[in-house]
């Protein structure tokens, strides 16, 4: 995935020259101006493009693919060495309500209670069903009804077009079929009143589920490159380009062979990815603290500050997709891999470093991880930073137990499982091995003097252990009624055999060994930035689009505010906005420099 | 505290024109040019000063004040009727560490602890005391170590020019004396080991104390007029106005009589307040729902918009200065003039629609209102966003318990109070007023569907109230520690008869009636926006100063994090701040136009 083309050379102006004019790295007096200071008048393109593409991953391979139509010439400019972003690292899946293959099995998605659902779960604080718009201010509403209309067109379109084929979500290996027509993967929010359709809005790419990311990726990509889209990579956009009347004509850029000035005859598109990778921003805008995510390490929200040059209106810059990590992976690489997701296992609980139980274990990753952003107004300290994943061998030695995040397969071993005798033993190993991290952080976490073990933790943890066995044996968590979602049963593993009750708990062994791993926050990637409209336009703080300029994907802020619908909450909006957003810049008038 | 001066009126051009050169409300292609747009290259200004101030309150007035040294021409611009803003509705009280009246004391406040207070408050995920800058980012640490220096030196300054004299806080009535010099008010993190001097950084003009904002504002106007300034009220700055090099020269603003130009000759300083009451940006940015806030309603974050569209970089968007609000004020009025504060009331709790307590009630403001922004990660919703206030005839009547916010005095009624004989009945009067309430929204809270007594409140109150009154009995609040910090009795009234143990609890009667409040969080006012350095200099993405920017208090980036120090911890740093912005404002070049 190297540069399918080598950028003109015929620039006119030193690399130097370009420089100062863009003033992008000069010091000086003319900060105000650098936007338009970027502006092409008189100077030559190193390339140039109808439409072009800021990103490398769905969203921005989506908007390629909307603007490669009737013979638009697209470029696609990636920061990274290689298009995919963190598209190509995620499950693939697209949430995508109200889809042909639902219709096409007789499955109703009524649109009215969709788009409550969706209401309620991205703005719970002011949701009303009864009042005008849900209690949603009309253009967030507004965007919540535009998608449900257009993701199913979008992606039948381009199933049409032979971009991807899409199948609805299959039962993992071990998963337990929990009903509904023939299809056994619910909604994450399934149990709601306003979930008129709990199967079927999930999809993915056909042979592709489980790490469907790369299928995606490569789908997109392949199609692009057949209708003519030119991708660079190793491209990093630091400035938008204005003309004399601010409208958008076109990037620059730094490269291995430096400086690069582009010219977007029509608009440019952003599809960049969110900011999880920048300590700063996520320190200055998330609600709660992160180690890590799983956004490539190229995501440092660079589209904000860009276009906040221009004065685009900013939105959901609290949110973030949200997903658990092993804390010692995000230690390591803040820009984590592997998810948590929602773990198997029955004989398991998290615990804080009070050995409380701070929540259902097998609530959906998004919700989970909101459980450590709670802040103590008490102690004034975050008791829930780092979370205590505890299990017995049972749940360790069972493949159907283990299979999958974050446990290490049975009979392997992994650096951070912690492991004891005793419980007591096991908090002992779990203190030394917080004090071998002291002083380490990640992003806006860390593992600070107050991350420590309480006093009496072990105690602690054997009354919460002989409280959720108790839970386990009624089959009914009276605290935080784990399993009582069809979600939470779902990805679970197989019945423990002996087990007819509730089959995501079973009661953790009376003897050891026992085993525990350090878990922290952190994110898919934030979901806020730059306000679009249903077209995709970059809004100015005035409400009117910025000339030439949109957005898609986890660069823009999300309408889905502080929810995460359900598996492909993320690629749907950006596959459809993107795509939508693309189609749209095609018919925008060519700009003059 | 009318206008002052009549602007000038000797303009060149049209209303009509200026307000389409200024782009600010016509439409077009222009937007990416509005900053520049608003320059004023070749047409006449309306008013001219060397410094222009917008705002009206603490910290614009200390920026005033500042800058109109050694001759130099002030121009205040206030956007409401009459100066005042959200200081005069305040206490009146800034923190100032290492103050001159501690040292006269003797009382020593070593920076290195006094930083790290400040730091550990500030930036808790990351605070680490063995770490370079206690874990933070060189620039965060380096603008509480500034102010730990500068505060004591402006305050001391002002003082000596005769702006206001200062006073150590002193006791309310009926407050309880704790130790410490003889100075009985404590920091509201006594508690801390960072915290070496828990008496005495709390400074209040003399006089004032109580409701002193009115007071400091006096005081500060008063001094500002005489020194020459000039104050503009109903001015609503709209664009800030740069010349060709891209330095700020003026502010558009909207006026009574029309638009208007106004030329800075060497700086532009803001201090015009928080984004309390845009609902918009309080539910992009916030990081919890809020139904009120004390900030006065002109409110909105106007700074933002601006300084964004020269590029100015944003910092501590997702956080406020917090407090509690009657809930049904805060519906009536947004801008609500009382608060909560730290409630008095021995025979008193809070619970959420379960029933169950959430924190200790007697938890300082700021941390309190957190927690209102729990969200429940198993049944998706803010449990906690409507708060009960429970409380007994013992305190209703009596006049050292109902001293103060939110109980009406003894022997009058306040239309918020809910009444019942028994606990069952006030059950059913809270529902019936829920119900009353239902749809109602201010700002991003609503009485939605959620938000009504869950099944069982009025047995789990009962419960509640119990295993209350067992810690009330024991003198300790094994759940959430009531009564074991310095300032949670301080301010409670004096002790009950009877009581030996806890000050801050006494049983709650087994007889009605009974009486409830209904709760809900708040602000003092946000405290995110431009990032200033320590001079006040707004900050562009790049890093780099924009020239002829500054600003101050709650319209900027506050330093002090996701904390609220103790009591004046808004003001110190926006008094502060503000100085010493109009202090180098002064030594700004002369701007061309």
């Amino acid at each position: 995935m190297a540069d399918d083309v080598t950028a003109q050379q015929g620039s006119k102006v030193s690399r130097r020259s370009l420089l100062a004019a863009a003033g992008a790295v000069t010091g000086g007096t003319v900060l105000a101006r650098m936007p338009r200071a970027a502006r092409a008048a008189g100077r030559s393109f190193d390339a140039e493009a109808d439409v072009i593409v800021v990103g490398g991953g769905g969203a921005a391979f989506a908007a390629a693919i909307g603007a490669a139509q009737s013979g638009t010439r697209v470029l696609v400019l990636e920061k990274a060495p290689a298009i995919g972003g963190t598209t190509a690292r995620s499950g693939g899946a697209y949430w995508i309500p109200d889809n042909h293959l639902m219709r096409a099995k007789g499955v109703k998605d009524p649109k009215d209670d969709a788009v409550k659902l969706m209401a309620r779960l991205a703005f719970p604080s002011v949701y009303d069903p009864e009042a005008p718009y849900a209690g949603l201010d009309r253009f967030s509403h507004g965007a919540l009804s535009a998608y449900f209309d257009l993701a199913p067109q979008v992606v039948e379109r381009i199933e049409r077009a032979g971009v991807l084929r899409s199948q609805i979500a299959a039962l993992r290996p071990g998963q337990i079929a929990t009903g509904g027509v023939d299809w056994t993967h619910p909604e994450y929010h399934a149990e709601l009143p306003e979930n008129k359709a709990p199967y079927g809005r999930t999809l993915h790419p056909v042979d592709a589920e489980g790490g469907g990311g790369g299928s995606l990726m490569s789908g997109l990509a392949t199609f692009a490159r057949k209708q003519g889209v030119r991708v660079l990579t190793g491209q990093h956009v630091v400035q938008i380009a204005t003309n004399e009347k601010g409208e958008v004509v076109g990037v620059q850029a730094q490269t291995p062979q430096g400086e690069r000035l582009y010219r977007a005859r029509k608009a440019v598109v952003f599809g960049s990815g969110g900011f999880t990778q920048d300590r700063s921003k996520v320190m200055n805008y998330l609600r709660g603290p992160i180690f890590g995510g799983c956004a490539v390490p190229t995501n440092t929200g660079d589209f904000i500050d860009m276009a906040s040059q221009l004065g685009a209106r900013l939105g959901n810059m609290r949110n973030a997709f949200l997903v658990q990590h092993v804390l010692e992976q995000a230690l390591a690489n803040s820009s984590v891999v592997d998810d948590l997701w929602i773990p198997p296992g029955d004989s398991m609980i998290m615990v804080n470093r009070f050995g409380d139980r701070v929540a259902s274990e097998k609530t959906p990753y998004h919700e989970h991880t909101q459980s450590h952003f709670v802040w103590d107004t008490t102690r004034s300290e975050y008791p829930n930073l780092v979370q205590f994943m505890v299990y017995d061998s049972g749940v360790a030695n069972d493949p159907y137990q283990a299979y999958g995040m974050p446990y290490p397969r049975p009979g392997t071993r992994a650096p951070y499982v912690i492991e004891g005798a005793t419980i007591p033993e096991l908090a002992r190993n779990v203190e030394r091995r917080l004090d071998k991290l002291r002083g380490r952080v990640s992003i806006n976490g860390a593992i600070g003097p107050d991350v420590r073990l309480s006093d009496g933790f072990a105690d602690n943890v054997q009354r919460t252990i002989d409280r959720f066995n108790g839970f386990a044996r009624e089959g009914h968590d009276a605290d935080f009624g784990r399993g009582s979602t069809p979600i939470q049963v779902s990805w679970g593993g197989p019945r423990r055999r002996g087990n007819d009750k509730n089959p995501s708990m079973y009661p953790i062994s009376g003897s050891g060994p026992y085993y525990c791993i350090l878990i922290g926050g952190g994110t898919l990637d934030t979901n806020g930035g730059p306000v679009v409209d249903a077209s995709g336009r970059v809004l100015h703080v005035s409400g009117r689009p910025i000339p030439g300029l949109y957005g898609a994907g986890n660069c823009v802020a999300s309408l889905a505010g502080q929810a995460y619908w359900s598996a492909g909450g993320t690629l749907g909006p950006a596959i459809t906005n993107g795509f939508t957003a693309g189609e749209n810049a095609i018919g925008e008038p060519v700009k003059e420099v």
